[in-house]
């Protein structure tokens, strides 16, 4: 079609040439009649259903009930796209320090971790062990076999940044049992504690041995072990953990598009997930960011705007079990459309205050990715950090498609408050601020439409490969 | 004796005019032999001990080891004071939200609750209700015996500062039981929370005809219950706790007299509180106040510093079951020492880097206590907040008796950081740094020498009352 096409020749131009409707999306979310409402509906939804685990019947209870929200709207077309997997459920479990003094130690069994029955020779299907603490891999490895075998590896990993300090959490088991420890109590990855653990999953590596129970400890309590272990005294652990496999279980994706009127097999892809850890009440990981991206197209529709390429929306499930959604999505979808999705965008690291987004791909997608994000001028949102960050998407970059995970900030905290409250009983509503989401749902709702309508697809492309760099810096046009 | 009186001309010359020994005390701690310890000592202590409930054999052992440790110094006149209280013991305890939906309560019983066995129709104990939630205690009230008869009552106060919020912890059940609520649910005291239960005591009133049980819920599920609460969906909860009266216990006080060479039966106290809540370790309340007052006394011997007065050190007993300790030594004591004090210091509001000291008195003994305090410059803790704060030691000021609480703050966060950690399970070592310590153990031993050493004693006076303002602003002098 013919279309205006308006060259977008710079930042400083931004308000006098673009369309007003971006200002306007902004306006309306966060103080017209929009305003208020990703909160309002988050705080609903997550008071009714709770944790939405995945596997449990209210993960799937929810899903349908948002369906019918979805559906009642009546302008978008809704379905579901289910998945299978092998589920894991939490049992009863403790764990008590009991030497060199007896003391309760809050904490958390990780997910895919077997249970403490298999191993133990007592009637309560505990173990009870000596513990040997150590700060990293490299310890770990120094002490090797004739230090840990038979014993309970406690890691007291320094947080240095979540990506790095995770992988304790994740491989921590299974680099122990490779040296004969019978249990891995991992230090909950956070940089601040109030005596809360925090859960998430470990994964055993293919063809282990022997796989050996893994939970999570405070931050205050994996320090008092290592202080007391470095004095030379024995700190000995009793831990009973009587989770373990659940069987096949099903869940299922929800993809609603709002159809594009001129090229409806052309895409920008909103997300988030809705499963949540089994501890607090998933607010956060992933209420928030779910919730702002279901807002955007709501707000769409509230404001009659009808885009030109379809805005999908996807909630993906099991995110936090493996990515099982997101990896289902792109299995089933990868083919039909990694040349029809201009763009990806989810949150999954927070609705605090959005300051930018991240952007993978080429440079000439950054670029012309950054023009879209110069839109989120009035709400202070323009930061584009080169990343293929986004859990459930960050798997189509390889595809060339573009991706992006909102980046936000509560004023006045460092920027990891996030990993605060990630994945424990502090992933509440009370986190959430409903002005910092409504700056979310503003961010979501002007980057997808700008993206819907702009005269092309965002360039494609792989960072620093060549394969990618088809765009010219100068070439992309926000229409 | 004749003395070499300095007059304090003001704080510019301080630095010129007084004895190097203060510095020379600073610089000892906080870079010398003396830096670190009090951490190292703190830390080997509640690691070995934990925390230390009054009543508890725990806590005794602790008293019994640290009489030792003081006697074993050989330079102190060590003794304890017995005193005997009505106990009371935590059993198990748990609390769910069972509608409008199934959720897990993280919570603590509160001090001197009485259980749910009595009140319970039920084999395990449990007592499961419909709630009210309240934000004030004007809505408890303006609801009356209709609205809340039979019920359990959550409370939702908002933090306005520990002082005022805490009332709801320490009255919220008697004020809900006279309108014949069946339990009382208390939102923990605390500015921050990352889903932590903050214990701690509540009373019932004298006379009152039911009591009721009480408990602390976590900030994040008293929002959740007022949410769902104002939406007006039903909230109910099932509750069990077996606590309840332990009998008659006895607990000890420590005194520790670094006699004086020149006036021994005049005195300056440092002090603390010993014993803890029974959850974390007590590393913070009160273990650090407790050590770095202990700290300062064994600076001074280990850097030959004899005082002209008494520094008497006293580690104070059951001070968070209704300050037993601080009462009973007030009780034995008053007569015999309430001219003889000169001041007492203490601490329990956090041990992080020092700002200053309350003091109380009047405003002679303000102006007095000023110019001690201004030897602390070097560590920035200068600050003198007119109070009657230290809670062992308040009950002295109404003798006239000058008393005040160490001033601490950790850089970077809120001045109540503190209750982010009070009676919660991240009251732990991680919660202190080595450095400020030293910086607290600096100001206890220069404030205590300081005053030992002075010409007279603090001027008297309770602020505000004449009887008080016995001493002239310019008259008091340090030499």
């Amino acid at each position: 079609p013919l279309e205006l096409i308006i060259m977008y020749g710079g930042y400083q131009s931004t308000k006098q040439n673009l369309d007003p409707v971006y200002s306007q999306i902004i306006d309306y979310v966060t103080k017209g009649d929009g305003s208020g409402k990703a909160y309002k509906n988050l705080a609903t939804f997550v008071d009714r259903f709770g944790s939405r685990k995945v596997g449990t019947q209210r993960l799937e209870d929810a899903i349908s009930h948002l369906v019918s929200e979805l559906e009642s709207l009546g302008s978008l077309k809704v379905h579901t796209e289910s998945f299978s997997f092998e589920g894991w459920q939490r049992g009863a479990e403790s764990a008590e320090l009991v030497a060199p003094l007896s003391k309760r130690l809050p904490m958390l069994s990780l997910g895919s971790s077997v249970g403490t029955a298999a191993a133990s020779d007592s009637a309560d299907g505990s173990i009870e062990a000596d513990c040997v603490v150590v700060e990293s891999f490299n310890e770990l490895d120094r002490l090797g076999k004739a230090g840990i075998s038979g014993k309970i590896v406690v890691y007291n990993q320094l947080y240095k940044g979540y990506g790095v300090s995770v992988q304790y959490r994740t491989d921590g088991a299974s680099r122990a049992s490779k040296y004969g420890a019978v249990a891995a109590l991992i230090r909950s990855v956070t940089p601040f504690s109030i005596g809360s653990p925090h859960t998430g999953m470990q994964e055993y590596e293919p063809g282990l041995p022997v796989q050996i129970p893994a939970c999570c400890i405070t931050v205050e309590d994996a320090e008092l072990m290592h202080r007391i272990y470095k004095r030379g005294d024995k700190v000995r652990v009793r831990l009973r953990m009587s989770c373990g496999s659940a069987g096949v279980q099903e869940s299922r994706n929800i993809v609603a598009d709002l159809e594009g009127s001129e090229k409806p097999q052309e895409l920008v892809v909103v997300c988030g997930h809705i499963d949540s850890w089994d501890v607090g009440q998933g607010a956060m990981d992933d209420g928030g960011g779910a919730f702002c991206a279901m807002q955007s197209v709501r707000t769409l529709l509230e404001m009659g705007l009808r885009p030109r390429r379809t805005i999908r929306l996807v909630l993906f499930s099991g995110e936090e079990f493996g990515i099982l959604g997101g990896n289902a999505y792109y299995e089933r979808h990868k083919a039909e459309l990694a040349d029809k999705i201009s763009f990806m965008l989810e949150s999954d690291s927070g609705t605090f205050g959005p300051i930018g987004t991240t952007c993978s791909g080429s440079e000439a997608t950054r670029s012309a990715y950054q023009q879209v994000l110069n839109l989120l001028e009035p709400i202070g949102a323009t930061t584009l950090v080169p990343s293929t960050d986004g859990p459930d998407i960050t798997v189509w970059a390889k595809s060339g498609v573009p991706v992006g995970d909102l980046l936000t900030k509560r004023a006045g905290q460092p920027d990891d408050f996030y990993f605060y409250f990630h994945h424990s009983e502090g992933d509440m509503m009370t986190v959430q601020d409903p002005a910092e989401m409504d700056r979310c749902v503003a961010a979501f709702a002007v980057v997808s439409l700008a993206l819907a309508d702009a005269a092309e697809l965002l360039p494609r492309g792989i960072s620093g490969a060549s394969a990618g760099e088809d765009g010219l810096l100068s070439d992309w046009v926000l229409v």
